[in-house]
């Protein structure tokens, strides 16, 4: 029988371990189908910063989510023992070396079978974590979904920074060009290259106005029947969403997704081989409510609750 | 001719007496025809507290609101005399004992023959007020916008809290359940009968994704032709509403109503015997702007704005 | 070949000017387009004030804005020279002088011949810029999105406050009463005539009840139609918004508009023949996250993206 | 026996009517001894606004303060009988109508007599109480606890502002020169004459450099016995204070008193034939936490507890 | 070798658990000297809430602390095995009930020998502790610094609040009266009788202005003479700040202690024979800047750094 | 005539440019004796960030502080020529390559003899500034002031970060180790060598409890008399000052300075032959009240007050 997260019935909500859910911790994957790891970063930023408190913040609000999905009917937890395997010990003073312990930490807990949560942290980590993913999965299927499109070639000179990361991750194979699906793209830019180019790569995108006013339920089906059983990341960049439903992050972009709209895109896309998930670019302190947060760890939860082999019930 | 707020062109609106819409103050129920009642207690909820500032909160935001709905044309001062009762006095050391006081409270201003709107507070106090209400009208048909059910046997032990309301309701039959709405209900729980057992009751649900991207005008008249003429009452947990609508309250839930469905549904209730209405759970520290409370204010005055009698000009 | 903005490749976005966009400061208006003025005031304001620093956090968040409008194609600098031209120097101890003094700068301004697109401050400023744009122009046509219709005849006796602005503007004929296009109104009132009165002289109005849940692009096609090749002003009250998506104004609304449709609606106006825009109402002191600036600054890029002359590519 | 306060063990303070200590309303001051006064203003003010909001706000914290004045043993209510007089009804769109109001209000207020305790509001408020105060009792002494002199004779051309009231007042005859006592000067200026001329006149200025560090008791001594018993007005403008006891206010300079010694001043002018207090320039916008207007509400009270016919025990 | 807090040079102080600076968890007191358990409950205040979020934030805020106090010298982790004890697992809906839970969990954890930190948490947690406290130890001496006495004889008709703590503790004999020390005693009261009747108990008392402008190691000195070699409980509510200080706590009030006199005052106690210490009333709502949770944290260092048994190097 | 700040009397000081007092503005330092110049930067910061929007922030507060220093009669602008240089245009993403681009770009500045006043930005701008200060005056006298003494070997196994900038500035010789006074250090540590080592080298320290309660005028005087005529740089931390003064900061200890000692301090060493300033760690995201930079503003005004060359009248 999995672990459960502790019942709010056993210990007040507001009280208990930080960890995901109140769940179990690990130092390593072994026994573990689910692993939630945090990377508590915010130097690939490029405007506000303050995402390495991300993880904390996305852990305390977590505390208020339950075991069941009572919308969908989903119980991760019948199926998957999941636990916390805390954070990455990055170098708060260096980019390129932070992004070299990322690669190798996940190189090490990739040794076993298991699915890493990743909680943000800027995004700058999904590269790392997709070349960890690659090695051991080979080139993935990508669902991004985010107010950029992420592929500058370079920043202040910088080729490995929270704008560049699909660039790079194209360019080195760890993603199937035209499995790739940016969702909610928008703001501004310099040229119309910008997202073109991604395009011709075969990047499949979706700008925000292509979608505002709809459910995302049809495009989710949409993105699965193409994706069909490749293996799958997805990365989920809080920013994708409109600012009034997550203030609390680096750049943020008006015109935005809104909750409702996220929850369905995920929940459309249950039956997909997923071997790995992010949240990133929470900011804490420029969320004085804390709802940012809860929006991520829920929608963490949502992305959680369609993994292979979560029964619904 | 009924008594008028007092006018922003005669004093400031951001000055003046902190009653309800700047209303007369009254002691007793005798001559008024609605009355405001703050009950300012929070000691009931189980994650954020704070709703016991909610009541001087509401008050004070509901100064920007003018006379008349010029939305619906209800002029609700036409008709009917309004005053704000003032506070309950709690004993904010015992949840029990002020569940007490308040049914207490409430009978004695029941004695007259006016309708309370109530000012929470945390949802707790529904319960007394419908032992109240109960026993001056019989049980009563219940509109209920919430994100959650509050349906809970017991929580820690105790049987009367802000989660465990609507069971005790139907179990003590101050509510006819098949005459029971609930309206907004998401989040996560334990199992699937979280919902499941207040449905085999009779209560009528209908879950956040169901009324995702909809107008609530038709369900609204659904929900008015199957009371029809029965005694109802309303209450309304600003938790119903999504998080970036009304960020300030206690246990929020992502992908919630927003404030367009919040109106649409209210003054699609327009003609219901309402006997008494509640707004609860705003949290004013977790509110930095205040438009939490000014949500609540406007939705209150909307309740008002469809009472029996309130002409339509 | 005209100015850019400063690149957030040469200079980090969280530095650098304090102008709009990061543009070049100019004195006067000969050699350019497009000139963005701030009139820093909240003295004709009757709920909450602040909006006296609206103008420096319009500017502060405009610095995320990059040149080009990705999600339109429009390209505002490959055509048109904009600079900024700074503050008006109000008088912040009387609104009557400060009235005139934002006349008299103005009318100095449009000796020559440029696009004012004003940051206010609040909405008393824009009947002494309309009063300059008659001077130069003959009365405009007026697109007008603000959740009340500011056609009071005083308010506390004074005849120029943020309440009374359009109905001094018909008064005067600074514009063509039935080419003023009045949209989001809503709130609460003090008779039917609040609204009513305006429609008889010719006004144009939907309340937000009429444009719920819709797109805004066929409404903005029925302005333009209805407009042709007037003259035209367009007057944005961040106000219009939903609190939700600007908290940070003075008289907030809830049931407003959403930033998409905020954006469908100036999108859908291109082609008129605009001779001014102003963005007012952003009050700092109520946005603790900064994003209801971040949202004006970018209505006033959309603005600037749909004045003639500005090439698509 | 006179009025007292409503207890904290009858209702809860986070309950209650919205009066200064919760005490009665009253609309004229036949009967009592001491009118608290609301002037919900911040027209006059030159940098942040937001004082329009003081008052409510005072009176929101006041609600904590007991009636017994433990510290010093002053019991105010065995004494006095003390109400709440509402606000006065100020023109928010013009400064000077505005002055002419107060004026008015405090003329027929003190047809009866009593000592009127104003909640501000910014500073310009002095100027007009001071004429009225000046009709009734002739040129008072005056104490005036401030960060600024307020000496200036116009600002933007305007001669009555939150700047310049002493100087009106001084040149008006409405204080005696010699017995004034400027208490806390700091902050910078444009030349030594910002404080010379005031000193010329006959002004005792404290500058703050020659106060720290120290308890401030050896001063009210000196500042008491040369007032002797003249009449005496004591106008106490919080951002005396430094900014880190009052964050929340409109014009805040470093180095400030702490509340020690506001408080050691204002106990040690106990025995002063005081006829009039004022609290002003408290701005709740900035006063996030809410302990700007406790720190004021408290000094409020303390200045209560010093008014003639206080006993203590 | 005792455990060592996870260093900064290890893991970046924003990441790691969640546990009192990052000290390993435990879940008995079997092989430890020292044990901090967080008692979140906020069921006992009067008028803000929100401490029951005081241990979450405690704790985070306690990362920053390096284990040397450079100031002093002291080195607590050469000597005592230190751990984080996790919650009590109080039920929130009932304080009397959360009283009796706590007295049980702390019975069982004292059946070893340790020292508990408490983290709360209102002040009504200190009542129980001492139970527990006295049953293993005998009366205790009392070190109690706070703004208030809390030996009121009731509240809202309840006998054990965050109020009447000190009261019952006298009654009870859990404290020796005579070896009471209240320090910063202020705010107002009812009667003079507020703290002379405790004084007539025994208890030692300074109110705030005895102490201003001072330093409180001769305080500290006088009270570490009177107990001698008694056992020591340390109650420290964080009110007894000023709110400068400390403005997140939910009844502050001014004039309060300065963070340096109270290090003083702690510092000056080491050589006690200290059995356990408690740091209450941090409210994280009502603190923007987590700073008061800072202090709460280093203040709960001091007291860790006076123990019996800690080394100084 | 020198250049004066634009005047409050002139334009409302909530308008006009954003360079520091309004200054005008200039690309290069040929015939200005004093530079204002920021340094947008947090990536070297080891707890919380946000410093990156510190110059912007600090240059708003500046704003309302007026030419003439009104407590010591300084006039610096009677004899200093002084411009707003703009932002160092560092690269966000690399720690080590902005400090190589901060030393060029201040070499190239210091060709011409000025005055550079630094606005930070994390402390590790220091290291680079003094490289170049060095370069053209040789090793100088260093007035630190400063909540940590920053003489870390390395941070992650970084040499260049906030935490090593005087060690690494000891082991270069940019400094006279027995001329370097640090001031108000405190906080915890990990042994007694961080700061023993340091104070071998021959720099003096004043450890915060060391002048708790007093003024530092005689502690400027001292060190003035050992500095001598030497060339002196002050480096000012925002962070020696306690947490109520300065809450928004990266890394916040309590019991630190006052600001009315700050100010003593700075006044005191008077007649210093000051070469170079800076004010650094202000993190605009952690101050919600703006009051941290304005006291970061203040300090900038108090250095520039002593410059070399500074009348007093």
């Amino acid at each position: 029988m999995p672990s459960m997260p502790i019942s709010g019935n056993d210990l007040a909500r507001f009280s208990g371990p930080q960890t995901f859910m109140r769940l179990p911790e690990a130092t390593s994957a072994r026994d573990i189908d689910v692993g939630f790891i945090g990377i508590p970063m915010d130097i690939g930023t490029s405007w506000r910063s303050g995402t390495r408190f991300g993880p904390k913040q996305l852990r305390q609000e977590s505390a208020m989510i339950r075991p069941y999905n009572i919308q969908t009917g989903a119980a991760p937890f019948d199926a998957l023992e999941c636990s916390d395997l805390g954070d990455v010990a990055i170098n708060t003073f260096s980019l390129s070396d932070t992004i070299r312990i990322i690669e190798d930490t996940y190189d090490a807990f990739l040794k076993d079978d298991f699915i890493p949560m990743t909680l943000g942290g800027d995004h700058s980590l999904t590269l790392p974590v997709l070349r960890s993913i690659a090695k051991k999965h080979g080139p993935v299927a990508l669902v991004h979904v985010d107010a950029h499109a992420d592929v500058n070639d370079e920043m202040f000179g910088e080729r490995e920074t929270h704008g560049t990361v699909f660039r790079r991750a194209y360019e080195e194979r760890l993603i199937t060009a035209d499995k790739v699906f940016q969702i909610g793209l928008r703001g501004t830019g310099y040229t119309a290259d910008d997202f073109n180019e991604a395009a011709d790569w075969g990047f499949n995108q979706w700008i925000a106005p292509d979608i505002w006013h709809k459910s995302l339920t049809p495009l989710a089906e949409e993105i699965k029947s193409r994706i069909g059983d490749q293996k799958t990341y997805i990365t989920y960049d809080i920013d994708s969403l409109d600012p009034s439903f997550a203030p609390g992050t680096g750049t943020p972009e008006i015109g935005g997704l809104t909750t409702p709209q996220a929850m369905e895109l995920i929940r459309g896309l249950r039956g997909l081989n997923i071997v790995g998930c992010d949240l990133v670019e929470v900011s804490p302190p420029y969320d004085p409510s804390g709802n940012t947060a809860l929006v991520g760890a829920n929608l963490m939860f949502e992305m959680l609750s369609i993994l292979p082999g979560v029964p619904v019930r």
